[in-house]
């Protein structure tokens, strides 16, 4: 059904709409290339949100030539109209001949739609060609809108023997500085990253992404049930937006973080501990994307017992802490073998000295 | 001063040699190639001490054309009649012209002598070719007459949180079946097991090396400071020999481990703990090349601690066992960054669904 060229396009659309990786939020990175008569005649890829979808920026560079031409996106393009005119329409009217997708919109408002209205219109439309790659360049946008949370990434750090700092607290630093600029990276394409109060308390991390290129991201959530967060916390004072997510009601306090310009965020929650499948859900209603937990060993622990984590990413340093040292992972009520959570591993590599092992859920 | 060609035909020999990993101990593994007038004209290997060196087996096959041939040896040949007449003096009568070895033969009775006779016979005699490479077929020939104490392997399983057992003691099966396969290929090349009594007691392993290839290894070595080995344990059923190291000096718990088929080592020792130093020393005077370290958490550790682990291999689990598990090594005395020990990753291998991961100290 697709050729060999077909796929041979995609997978340059598909290149095209990696260039997003960092700015699209909240909308999915997409690529798009025009091919006339086995030629290139236009390429394209969204940048953020408010400008031009992929499909656009092709159109305009294929311009004439996008007469009959065969038209490679990575997602289904839109019919409605958001902060942009509806990509059918343009593509409509720039009279193409085929329309291939690599995947369906997963937007309610969309969600095959595009593609019906390109059909009614005459062209040739399919859906399909490379979509798990194409699933794979947008998790948190497919994520939100299919389950209506985000993506999840747990992101730690430990020695061989699994420590996460010595018994004191001292943990700077575990890993190497490739692996820590290597987190910066990841914090950069994250949408938000979320962490607890006890961390803000003991570390008063910044939590921004410290890279040197464009990058949107990543605004910050600390789940802080009963307001102890100071409002003169580091990283009030990153870029983006700091939510302070709570089941308190204290009006004193929740002030006091809004005019240090943190946004306070109520969740659900009960016996004083927030809901996480309710904090998700919210985050997912503020269009957060990608998430990463950068908690300590009880929070981490918590989502990774909810059945939350889409990721483990673990920064595996060749070092030997000692058994006093803290655990990775809180995890009570793990007694037997048969109760361990298994996990897949689907990533490695080597990151400085460190090595980067990703993990799935089994 | 090394051809290509010389190294090529190195480069046969040491694959050649290879072909003893598992039978030689307590001699070295060692590959002859035999060259003349640019064609291979004999090869040969050591398969298992008493049994001819690897000259004689490639000289025999090159017959009268050793006469002017040069010939390739991974180790130095030997010049002292052992349980086999000198290699040294069957170059020399088999009328070859050069002699190429690897590495001087560390071994005090030969160290460069076996060299010298061949030079003084008139031989053109170098060494030297490929030295690392020769080295590492034989870390525990090298390890044990260089500085009196084998090469020393610590093998540990643990899962992605660096847990070896739950709080129970349960750990069947931390790793899969490939990774414990594994292990057994590892326990074949060792020339010795060394565990503690109370991994004996918990567990009343075989530790014996379950492949289906001829191997010589591994013996054992039951750290029991105070003779509490039972005689019935299983591993007194395993082939070769089952050692005892103890300070005890009970005759009647000597006599039934004896009468058991048991062999009783004395070491040195103090505060009721056995030397670690100590203890390997004597195992190089039993002339145990590779030592592979299979034993818990306290006395792995000690071994770490003591610096006397040459290499860490750690069989990485992709699961979550919980902060209640045990640690992987105890090293009480550890509690700053500052003091934690540094290891350098040197061999990273997928078996099955588990990672193996080989350091060494940093």
């Amino acid at each position: 059904m697709f050729s060999v060229d077909d796929h041979r396009y995609m997978a340059l659309a598909l290149r095209l709409a990696e260039r997003g990786l960092y700015t699209t939020d909240p909308n999915p990175r997409v690529g798009c290339v025009v091919v006339r008569d086995g030629r290139i005649v236009g390429q394209g890829w969204h940048r953020r949100a408010g400008e031009p979808h992929a499909e656009i920026h092709a159109l305009r560079e294929a311009g004439e030539q996008a007469q009959g031409a065969t038209v490679y996106v990575t997602l289904e393009p839109c019919n409605h109209h958001g902060r942009t005119p509806p990509c059918a329409d343009a593509l409509i009217e720039a009279g193409v001949a085929r329309v291939v997708a690599a995947m369906e919109d997963p937007h309610a408002r969309v969600a095959g739609q595009g593609m019906a209205r390109l059909q009614a219109a005459g062209i040739d439309a399919a859906t399909g060609l490379m979509q798990p790659q194409a699933e794979a360049l947008n998790p948190g946008f497919v994520a939100r809108h299919r389950r209506a949370r985000p993506y999840v990434r747990c992101k730690l750090a430990m020695s061989l023997d699994g420590r996460t700092a010595m018994a004191s607290g001292e943990s700077k630093w575990i890993t190497s500085a490739a692996a820590r600029a290597d987190v910066q990276t990841l914090r950069a394409r994250s949408s938000v990253i979320v962490t607890g109060i006890e961390t803000v308390l003991a570390d008063d991390p910044r939590m921004n992404a410290r890279v040197d290129f464009e990058a949107r991201g990543p605004d910050r959530v600390v789940l802080d049930s009963t307001l102890r967060m100071p409002p003169s916390a580091a990283m009030s004072a990153s870029p983006g937006s700091t939510w302070v997510a709570t089941l308190s009601r204290d009006e004193r306090k929740r002030d006091a973080l809004q005019q240090a310009g943190l946004r306070v965020l109520d969740v659900a929650g009960g016996d004083g501990r927030i809901d996480l499948h309710a904090l998700l859900n919210a985050l997912a209603d503020l269009e957060y994307n990608e998430v990463l937990v950068e908690a300590g060993p009880t929070l981490s622990g918590a989502f990774v017992l909810a059945g939350l984590i889409d990721e483990l990413i673990v920064y595996l340093a060749p070092h030997l802490m000692g058994h006093a040292g803290r655990a990775l992972l809180h995890l009570p009520g793990i007694d037997t073998m048969q109760q361990r959570i298994g996990l897949r591993m689907t990533e490695l590599k080597q990151v400085g000295e460190d090595l980067r092992l990703t993990y799935r859920p089994a």
